[in-house]
Parts: C-alpha cells; structure tokens; sequence
C-alpha cells in the first residue's frame, strides 16, 4: 500500500536501510517530543540521512509518518507464521485481513466476526509498538484539523470501510435491517472502543467488546 | 462546584476579578502553545497577577485548567434567560441540567430524552467557546494518561453518570433490558459523537444523533 501512495518514492530508488531508518526515527521522535517539534532535520539527523534524502521522497513530516504507520501495519502482517492455515488465522484474529484484500470474515454469523475482530483490535490497541505512536498522532489529530482528517482518510477510514462491507453483507442476508446505515451502525461498536482507549474511559477486555456487539445488535430496548 | 473541591480557594480570600483572569489565561495559553508549554509562571503573566497568587490557590497548571474547564460550564449554565421556566428548558435543552442537580429529563419517553440531550451536546461540541479549549485539553489526555483520567473523573464521568441514573430508571420502567449495564450502554450512542469530535470521523448533526438512539434502544439486528 505504502509503495503504491503518491507521496511515496519508488522503492527501487532508495535504499530500504535508509528508509526503515527514517520511518523508525520518526515514530520515535514523534513520541518523545510531540507532532509539532518532529521535523524533516530532526528526522534526518536520528535517521543518518541529509535532510534532502527525506525531501526529495517525501513532501512533508506528515507524508513521512502517514507511510511510517502504513509501513507498521503491514510489518505486523508480515510477521505472521509462515503455515498459510495459521497466517490465514492469525490475520483473520487480528483484523489485518482487511490489509490483505480479504476483508473480514464472513461466516455467516455476524456477531461471531464482529467479536472476534474487535478482540483483534483490543490486542492491536495494547501492544507497546503501535500504542505511543499512535497516541502521538491522534492527539495532533484532536488539535490540528488538516492532519487528523488526513490521518482518517488513509490510516482509519479504510479499516472503517472493512465494516461497512460486512454490515452490507449481513444486511443483504437479512440478519442486519434494511433501513440501518452502515456506516453509523459500525460506530455502535467502534467508537466505544476508540474513546476508552483515547481518553481511558474505561478498561478495554473481551468481554467489553463483546458486551458491545451484543447491545448493538440485540439493542437495549426488551425484545 | 468548584468552590467545592479540595483545591479551590475559598472564594472570600481571592478577588473574583484575578480568578477570572487566570482561567481566561490558562484557557487561552492552552489553545494558542498547547499544554505541555502552558506554564504557572505564563497563564501568571498574561492574567497579570503574581505567580504565588496561583501557587497559594492551586497546586498545578492541571488543577488550574480542570477548574477553569469547571467554570467555564457554570457561566454558562448561568448566563441562562431570567425567566424561571425558560431557564429549566434551556438546561434541559443544553444538557447542563444535572449540573444544577436536575440530570437528565425524565418525561418516561427515553428515546426523546436521550434525543434532546444528545442535540443539546451537538449544540456545546460546536460552541466555540468550548471547541479550543476542549480540544486542547483532550489531545493532550490522549497522551499524558494522568491527566487524561483526571479530566475524565473530574469533567467527563460526572456527565456520563446522568446517562447511568437515566438508563437504570427506564430499566425500571421496563423500557431497557434488565441485563444491560447502563455504564457500557450508555456508550453506544455518547461514544459515536465524542468519536466524530475528536477525530472529525463525521459530519456532526442533530440527524445523526437521533439515528444513534434508534439504533441504540432498538439495535441493528431486524425485531
């Protein structure tokens, strides 16, 4: 995905050791002092590179860590087991299968899916290698309008979408109703999850999440 | 409230005028350099008072801007119309009734009472006076967990708990499933909004508000 985006050079034209190391410097720095004192030198500098390697591939520190966060998502999904069933399982567990092309799953059983990948996203929300990055940049998102739309566009809305199409598929298998808007139906689940890990509004467990997919589907109204 | 909590000055011993002009500083500073560069010695400066006159009533830039944060919701709850009966409806219609000890409205349509609070909550997430500050504080939460919990102890639990005494007495009322835990429920249609503010997930309208308590009460699955 990262080597198909537009601000991203073409990897035959730099070296994959100067890039890993600019897009490590980067999640670092953006870590340890915050967006807005990362800059293009600060990450040359911590990288080993001249500031102009970064320029000439990247057009801002926005670009360099949008692709730095693309590029970890697609480490993890590379890090799986190499036994296909397993890889096939692991990224399904973790929700990466979307990163894949493949979606997530549909067996038929709706609430079954929804549990499994939000328990996926529980465990993706608790490792220490996405948790501080991630936290730096949704917090400049709070407060700087352009990158958090950004920020939404490439890294969250495609995840977001993953939904949209299973709710689709559920709804055209009559287990979701016809007048229900997919797009807002899979913040039922989503958006409780994301503001008590935003603004630790609560513990984060399976049984919270699935506590969630059961309130929204089943609603809270008596049946 | 404020003049309630541990670390407030006894409002006799300060003059109403520096208080003021302190939370107007903080609020301000936090907006325009963001809270890790807000300093005592800085809101002291721009609120021209001494920086032991906010080191003798607060013990932190933290508490100075929780309280500020606390203050600028009672200006608010007052600056009210005069007239008794229009003032109860403003509150309601604002939300900021359980402020005055009220919580939600009760009319025994809990569909319509959680419609009216929410539209009131998209009214104050866009208010201006609120949005900068609001968000400033709430990035820095993201990424500075202590104060993230105090700001949700403090300003964010206390509204939440409304949600819970209005949800237990529908539960009473029959109107909610008796296994529903109102403190997670509560989060199917707050959290979607809080989300959409934060992270500009999605446009923000009294439509959308009301399409999450449809969805929350009679959930997605077909009845």
């Amino acid at each position: 995905m990262a080597s198909n985006s537009p601000t991203s050079p073409d990897s035959t034209r730099r070296s994959e050791r100067s890039r890993r190391a600019i897009y490590d410097a980067a999640l670092a720095l953006v870590v340890e002092i915050g967006y807005p004192k990362t800059t293009i030198e600060g990450i040359a500098a911590r990288a080993g590179v001249g500031k102009q390697t970064i320029y000439r591939w990247w057009g801002s520190k926005a670009d360099v860590l949008l692709e730095a966060f693309l590029d970890l998502s697609e480490q993890a999904a590379r890090a799986v087991p190499q036994e296909p069933e397993e890889r096939e399982e692991r990224e399904e567990r973790e929700g990466r299968a979307g990163e894949e092309g493949q979606g997530i799953p549909d067996t038929g059983n709706l609430a079954a899916d929804l549990r499994l990948v939000l328990r996926a996203t529980v465990d993706e929300l608790r490792d220490p290698r996405f948790e501080a990055p991630s936290r730096a940049l949704a917090a400049e998102g709070v407060v700087n309008e352009e990158l958090g739309r950004r920020f939404v566009a490439k890294l969250l809305e495609p995840q977001l979408q993953l939904y949209v199409d299973r709710l689709r598929s559920a709804q055209e298998a009559g287990q979701v109703r016809p007048d229900v808007d997919p797009r807002i139906a899979l913040e039922l689940f989503v958006s409780p999850l994301a503001q008590r890990w935003l603004q630790y509004t609560g513990p984060i467990t399976y049984a919270y999440t699935d506590t969630l997919v059961d309130y929204a589907l089943n609603g809270l109204s008596p049946r």
